[in-house]
């Protein structure tokens, strides 16, 4: 996808946003500021948002100084997603279609933005589950998802963020797991999960772990490693979580399952859905 | 008032409407969110929004080379807000308090953003009026306002917008008139009111109309010509319309009565009150 014009003033406000986050100091602030408006004055739109997004990463990096900024809040959020984990767990055990339940709950994971309010409290989070669960999705969609997965030789799963990472596992926990790889960023990216975070919350025990080198929010093959390219390649089926991965895959000649919720309005223009709608899209979908 | 951080992706955004608002042509808007993202790279926050929102408007007049983009807007908002007038006058002449009811239809008429929606019907125009009419005001500041008027030898009048014109003459009516300056841009910005508009509504009939010289959305002194920063320095009361003339005019040391709504964000960190407020401030409200 495309960076469309909306997405300028966007990236300008979430470099403030991500100032105020990781310094009390307003000189930084500003320092941020005016580089995030340079990046906006020379933004190469035919890149995906990600590209941009990523830009105004590394300049809250630079300025700042930290390699990884959101360090603490990330861990705040892994941990809190984890204290969830058993009654998720039950959810998906006690449901009459676990896989469903499964994937609604992956979904919701990527409903909540730890990096906005890492200190959601437990009931905010419960909300956004019961919201996915109830919200429509194909069942159509949902079917091909769940033959796909067990026609499929190997899978890859690129995570988001961390805290959404302890959702994916209770997905991962219904998928063949000897078959799937879990992808991580090649180094700390905004809110997005890491190999650190992955050995946090037991990834690494459950499934194969590898990083696709990527330091953008998302999941541009170009900038991706070597290997990881070829690992794309030969994946029989992707499973790509949240919307910088769908922004930054969309276009890709790939059988991928997109798993997100639609964040903004970017989203509605290109996809005609609300923001906020829970999302699963087939990327063959002609074919399901 | 100093430009708050918050003021650097609001013009970027302001920018691609403003792009999207005169042009039609998507490298036009792309050039014209560029070279925002230059403005915003220079920007020197001592100087207050309007310097930074003038120089995006000279940059949407540079690359869209027109002078006047929203021409036409300006007149449909004048024909519309002169569509009113009988009905409002009437709400002046019946009520028991005109002078009161006349500030109130002029902030009434702050609150209409003919920019952001130029075809507004009558029950939109109609529906602001009885907000304002309703909105609590210090008592005390209007009757201080009114003695203010009656015992100033001269009065400058800041106009704001187009349409709103046409409310600030229902205001004037109530003063001696024979005291009062009306006072327009330099030349047009963005749909701030200009000599044209104040020939169109009849403004230039009632009193005295004179140009700033600005070509900023406010009143920056030392950026108006030498004969009105004399103007300003001799007049005895000063009547300020709009957020853009309280923003580039609070810290002067002059008696102002700044007549507007607060239109975002930064107004609450400023005076603490929330958008949408209907404001009356006394630049020496402990003299009040």
């Amino acid at each position: 996808m495309k960076t469309y014009l909306e997405c300028l003033p966007c990236v300008v406000r979430q470099a403030l946003e991500g100032a105020r986050h990781v310094s009390n100091d307003q000189t930084v602030h500003e320092e941020i500021l005016r580089r995030s408006g340079e990046a906006v004055a020379k933004v190469d739109i035919n890149e995906s948002p990600p590209v941009l997004i990523g830009e105004i990463n590394r300049i809250i990096r630079d300025v700042t100084g930290s390699d990884d900024p959101y360090k603490e809040a990330k861990e705040t959020c892994n941990q809190a997603a984890l204290e969830l984990c058993p009654e998720l767990k039950n959810l998906v055990r006690e449901s009459s279609n676990p896989f469903e339940t499964a994937v609604r709950i992956a979904i919701a994971g990527n409903i909540i933005d730890f990096v906005v309010d890492p200190h959601a409290d437990q009931s905010n989070v419960k909300h956004a589950v019961e919201e996915a669960l109830a919200a429509p999705l194909s069942a159509q969609t949902l079917e091909t998802f769940e033959r796909a997965v067990h026609e499929a030789k190997s899978i890859l799963y690129l995570g988001d963020n961390t805290g959404e990472i302890v959702f994916d596992r209770l997905l991962i926990e219904q998928l063949p797991t000897d078959k799937v790889t879990y992808v991580v960023k090649g180094r700390p990216v905004i809110n997005d999960v890491t190999m650190d975070d992955a050995q946090a919350v037991g990834m690494t025990d459950l499934v194969e772990v590898i990083e696709s080198g990527s330091e953008l929010p998302g999941t541009v093959i170009p900038r991706c490693t070597k290997a990881f390219q070829q690992r794309f390649d030969k994946a029989d089926l992707v499973i790509s979580k949240g919307q910088g991965n769908y922004e930054s895959l969309d276009e890709e000649d790939k059988h991928i399952f997109f798993l997100f919720r639609a964040k903004c309005i970017v989203i509605k223009k290109a996809l005609g859905v609300d923001v906020g709608t829970i999302m699963l899209v087939n990327s063959r979908s002609s074919q399901a």
